[in-house]
């Protein structure tokens, strides 16, 4: 039983709820009654959400990321921050690590600040392909607003804003695959919720076009630029002929891999990034890549965020479409 | 008169002070009504760095930088919310941008938070060298615990840790000029006190190897790669055959003018970059780079705030080597 709940039964919005429980005199005595009654027929206790929402509310958010560190999540924090400041709202900051009991430990933790939101950042805390589950992140959506950013939890109070992720990776395999390429590659180094979205395009755009899927050309391999060259020059019965990564970090490790061999790019191999991050730029051909526009992610979010404590409805579920930028390293 | 000088007149620790505010049990009697006797006679009025030291502490620091998807603030907010969180702190991140008047709103703004301890991230908070004040940093400490993370104010109450950038660049320079290079350039993209010291660096090795300082080798360019090349591009009678810059970025560009005119790397032009950051091994020729050591920057900072809270001396600047990365855009 939480606010949501509560709101249903008695048929008013949260945001009346929540002034029902800071005993605001814009609610009527009427209306106050009858949310008190439907409240301790439920033996609901007011939580840190109903009070985060009314007078006692200390304009404060939670943000959790794994590691700030990131280029994705650096970027992400930073829109958060800049909007979330631009309606008056201070940000704690909570790097959690990836392990599943690190996260966990986390948002337990800064529940227990006074905190009227929190956003957890990054696609790590919406389980992953190993039915990793994300209790804790339902659990926070009984006692507080939770928004996820990158990930998908289907939960009552978790408002989930993502990159079209499988849509995207569809799309430029798609691509690849017009342009002749057949042995496309797919390098990942996470089993995040939008990773395994990217496999999925991946693998349903080499369906589509008449291409099989093998297990040996989906590669797992950690984010580290020399370490992905140095796994591709050591995997020397596997061909192929084009790359897609979940990251640009990734993408630019198989370039190096190309360099080395003297392979020419776009040529004899095609590379596709994500992320469009300053790494793009960088390299040598520059690095067509998918930007996730994860600064409408954040405002999305955020913007969710005003609208549902002034009472008005928001989706669970919103979808940001990404955008290929086209640079050297692709035949399109 | 803050509770540096009323430590001092009464001769005890800043700790002791803060106990007696707090009225811990752990102070005699005696030391109390000392402490206190000078309290009165200075009218001195307990503030928010007093009461963060006891019993009312939040432990919560606050933590301001000019834009936290910046790649070395990234890190370095990383570093001090990793260190900070294994002391049970809570980080409160303010991304202030780089404008005085924003800056100093920000930290005015940070104050009325209940903190124990401020952290500034990034030397742009230590002036520049066209006069800018600190005076709002000043300011802070009168009220609150400041750390400077690679900057210096010479002031009670603000503690700075920095990278010795004057000897890093000091250092680079010179090994160019040893490897024959003569017409060397200076990229940087900001009057912060950390470039001016890089700046200083700069000059003094060339003065120190006979080779004269002209200004039109200095050169300020906002620090976007293609901007960097194509500035470069246009200046045709400019001539040079190195290149030291104050950031990755730039150095990059650098990268991108001489592959746009064919000229070889680090033969015909050598490049050095700083910070080591990971664009230095996208680029090719990987480049060299000036590895500022900001992990231990955050920690030294953090573990001074801890010394000071247990009322322990900890020196006003501490200055921590960098470290030269070597890579192929250098000839040694």
């Amino acid at each position: 039983m939480n606010i949501y709940d509560i709101a249903e039964l008695a048929g008013v919005s949260i945001a009346t709820v929540s002034r029902v429980v800071n005993d605001s005199p814009k609610v009527s005595e009427k209306t106050k009654m009858k949310v008190r009654a439907v409240m301790e027929a439920n033996h609901y206790t007011p939580n840190v959400f109903a009070r985060g929402l009314g007078l006692n509310s200390m304009k404060t958010v939670g943000i959790v990321c794994p590691d700030v560190s990131d280029d994705y999540m650096a970027g992400s924090v930073a829109y958060l921050e800049k909007r979330l400041r631009s309606y008056g709202y201070d940000c704690i900051l909570y790097c959690s690590g990836y392990e599943y009991e690190d996260k966990a430990a986390a948002v337990h933790l800064i529940l227990q600040k006074r905190i009227d939101a929190l956003f957890l950042v990054g696609s790590h805390y919406a389980g992953n392909g190993s039915g990793e589950d994300v209790d804790y992140v339902r659990e926070a959506a009984d006692t507080i607003l939770v928004f996820l950013i990158n990930g998908y939890v289907r939960c009552p109070g978790v408002y989930c804003v993502l990159s079209d992720n499988y849509q995207a990776v569809y799309d430029a395999v798609s691509a690849l695959t017009e342009t002749g390429k057949k042995g496309i590659l797919f390098l990942y180094d996470s089993n995040s919720y939008s990773t395994m979205e990217k496999m999925r395009g991946y693998e349903d755009a080499l369906k589509d076009n008449g291409i099989s899927v093998t297990e040996d050309r989906k590669i797992f391999v950690q984010n580290k630029i020399l370490t992905v060259r140095d796994m591709l020059l050591e995997k020397k019965d596997l061909e192929f002929d084009a790359v897609a990564a979940t990251d640009d970090g990734l993408a630019i490790g198989a370039l190096k891999y190309a360099r080395k061999k003297k392979l020419s790019v776009p040529g004899d191999i095609s590379i596709i990034g994500f992320n469009n991050s300053e790494l793009s730029i960088c390299c040598e051909p520059e690095l067509s890549s998918i930007d996730s526009r994860s600064e409408t992610l954040c405002k999305t979010a955020v913007d969710s965020m005003m609208a549902l404590l002034k009472g008005r409805p928001v989706r669970h579920k919103k979808v940001v479409p990404c955008r290929l930028v086209k640079r050297r390293t692709t035949n399109f």
